[in-house]
Order: C-alpha cells, then sequence, then structure tokens
C-alpha cells in the first residue's frame, strides 16, 4: 500500500534529533490521532538559508516519511522558498500516501511553518 | 506527557522484525487513524510456548512501545497464558498511556490475539 520512497524514508528517516538554540522551533498537535510533531531550524541571519533542519516525533510511519522528506526538501532554501514547500510536494516526492495517512503528513508542514513563523518573530 | 517507559520501548523497541515461517500471523488495522500492525509468533507445537514474537507497524510511538513491551510480556508464556495479556496490563507496565493514545495500543493486544487464533486454527 505504501510507495517505495515512503517505506524508504520511514524505516531510514533523515534528520531525526534535535538542534540546540535552534534559530526557530515548531511544535504541532494531530488533533485527529493525538500526535506531535517538533521541527528545528538553523537560519543563516544574514542570507535567510535554512542550514539545517532535524524532527522529533511520536507520530506514525506517514508522518515520520513526510517529515524526513520535508527536512530534505527545505534544507539549503531561503525561509520564502521555505514556505513554498507544500504538503501536496513532499507527498508527491514520496510517490503519494493512502487518502487516510494524509492528515499525517500535514504535521510536517505545520511545524515547518510554526518554525519559520518562531524565527520570524525573534528578528 | 509520555512516561519514561513508554519513551524507552519508542526509541529503543524491542522484538521488531519478522519470523519466517511463522506459526501464526496476526495483522490488524486500526480503524481510527489507519494504522496497522503484524505480529509473528513462533509456538513449540509441544508445550503451546511463545519461543518467539516479533512485529512490525506503521504505527505512532505508542504502537511502538505496546507492541514492544507486549511481545516482551507474552515471551515464554503458553498460549493460554497469553491470551491473557490484556491491553491494560500492558499499559500498566508501561506505567500509562494519554487517553487520546489507549486506541493505539489496543493493536498489540488484537494482533497478537489474531497470531493465535491463525496458530489454533492450523492446527
Ligand atoms: S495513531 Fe495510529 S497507531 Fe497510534
Amino acid at each position: 500500500a505504501y510507495s517505495e520512497k515512503v517505506m524508504d524514508h520511514f524505516q531510514h528517516p533523515r534528520n531525526v534529533g534535535e538542534i540546540e538554540n535552534a534559530s526557530g522551533v515548531g511544535t504541532v498537535g494531530n488533533a485527529k490521532c493525538g500526535d506531535i510533531m517538533r521541527i528545528f531550524l538553523d537560519i543563516d541571519d544574514e542570507t535567510h538559508i535554512i542550514k539545517d533542519c532535524k524532527f522529533k516525533t511520536f507520530g506514525c510511519g506517514a508522518a515520520v516519511a513526510t517529515s524526513s522528506m520535508a527536512t530534505e526538501m527545505v534544507m539549503g532554501k531561503t525561509i520564502e522558498e521555505a514556505m513554498e514547500v507544500t504538503n501536496k510536494a513532499v507527498m508527491e516526492a514520496l510517490d503519494g500516501l493512502p487518502p487516510v495517512k494524509v492528515h499525517c503528513s500535514l504535521l510536517a508542514e505545520e511545524a515547518i511553518h510554526a518554525a519559520l513563523w518562531d524565527y520570524a518573530q525573534k528578528h
């Protein structure tokens, strides 16, 4: 039922962890299943480029796979470019997700936006 | 929000994997979140003792932690004893779970029962 890319990112998630003294941190919860997701960004204050991005979640395989892919996709981008990495783009990069799992994939997008917002508020 | 034992079993899950030619296999789905769980049992045909038990899931951290604990709890038990390892007992062994995550913990109990049933049907 899951694409090879989803299974790859689920079983070998990229960028799991925390960033100490991160420039921005975003924490979101999923009302539907009660899971939480936290994303840490390290942003260059001059260029606004995302130098590092890590995530932690208690969520399911779909949440892990989309976060893993989303963190790879925003890395090296500017804040403005990262804001345009949509949930839809992440799901496409993973060759799709079953409809029942789409709500899990929203966690990553929401957490990245929350972390960018957190950075913006501090600057 | 999560107990130390839950976090330990989530971050270092025991008995993850598959058993080739397992005596019994149980696969269950969680209607509430769409996650799935599969449990493999290796049962001694003479003594009815569970010699090995492994699980695979796409479920969340609570599903991983309860399955990890549940597989440890049924290992070495007879079929009859294993049938009595309830979801409640597993949650107690983990020092509890938040109410919103109780449905996740049911996956392990249901999958073990399904695997025992699978074994019984073959014998
Ligand atoms: S949310 Fe699906 S198993 Fe926990």
